[in-house]
């Protein structure tokens, strides 16, 4: 039997643990870094290392950030009367992008999930209540993603936040841009015919 | 505008330089990265830092090994008669993974390129020269890629070897198992009708 070298074995089982990656895809990344030189090996080696170290969370928002406060919680021109609350980092990076939005937001750090055990307690919602109680804001945008467990977790949060006079919205449902209406799915098409403007 | 941690923000950037993964995809792994253990964060660097440091490749037959020579060539019941020549390691990994083939390998370590200025010279065809000068050997299966500079690389293989009394042979070409006539490209159809039997 021919053996590949037992370190090359090794790259492309941990390779294979990774989402969407399968075994053939983990081979082809393994024999593409085999070409590479030593520093580009090292370089993305370290970069894996060092992911998490520097990694801090904003105490105001819970935003993954070098500094904190986070760069939109230190930032003044923001309105802080407004807070958007997303499930992740990424997605507040996401919003944020579309240069749109100038308000500030909150992580909850994930969705709920009885399944895999993650209730309200595991969330950042009572740091959303506490912030709340400060006076001053009067819209929170619950903009968890529209699946199953996004709107269950914004069902929840918004319950959470009747004893408060703010505005609670949620993103727009509809068609996206540039999609298709014979390909969009029946929910999809349900949403934006009772959002019709 | 909102930032992301410099470390976040260059794990992506060098996933996004790996072939067949994007920015999206980058992203995808960064995020399942960052709430993996420290300790699996590191099993990963260091496979990858560890990746190329006890690779050695087979004195006879140039395949990556941990051994030399490598577990083929080192390997008394195989037939030395029969050489099968392929461009990569994972090559030579793929046809002794079915069992069938029993003889030896020799890894040319790519195919021509003039283009990328890979020459012949890049390559391990004077050692495979070597080898056919020693006795025993009486075939020659080219096992190159059906690609333009897969069969460039097998003609010119082929016209060093017409010194010596060896059969050089090909692999079959046609129909894969489980492949459907109608979506076969026309070259593959028309290989499979010239090699019916």
């Amino acid at each position: 039997m021919l053996k590949l070298p037992a370190s090359i074995e090794k790259l492309i089982n941990e390779f294979s643990k990774l989402p969407s990656i399968g075994s053939k895809t983990a081979t082809r990344l393994t024999l593409y870094l085999l070409k590479k030189s030593d520093l580009d090996l090292s370089i993305l080696s370290e970069s894996i290392a060092n992911l998490k170290k520097d990694v801090l969370y904003c105490s105001v928002c819970h935003n993954m950030t070098d500094t904190d406060p986070c760069s939109v919680c230190g930032d003044s021109s923001r309105d802080r009367s407004i807070i958007c609350v997303v499930e992740e980092s990424l997605d507040a990076a996401a919003l944020d992008a579309t240069g749109v939005y100038k308000g500030v937001f909150h992580v909850l750090g994930g969705v709920l999930n009885p399944l895999e055990g993650i209730g309200p307690d595991k969330l950042t919602i009572d740091s959303l209540i506490k912030r709340l109680e400060q006076n001053g804001i009067t819209e929170v945008i619950l903009a968890t993603n529209p699946s199953l467990e996004g709107e269950t977790t914004a069902m929840h949060i918004q319950k959470q936040l009747t004893p408060f006079k703010v505005k609670v919205t949620r993103l727009a449902r509809g068609l996206p841009i540039g999609g298709d209406l014979e390909y969009a799915d029946e929910i999809t098409i349900t949403r934006a015919l009772q959002g019709r403007n």
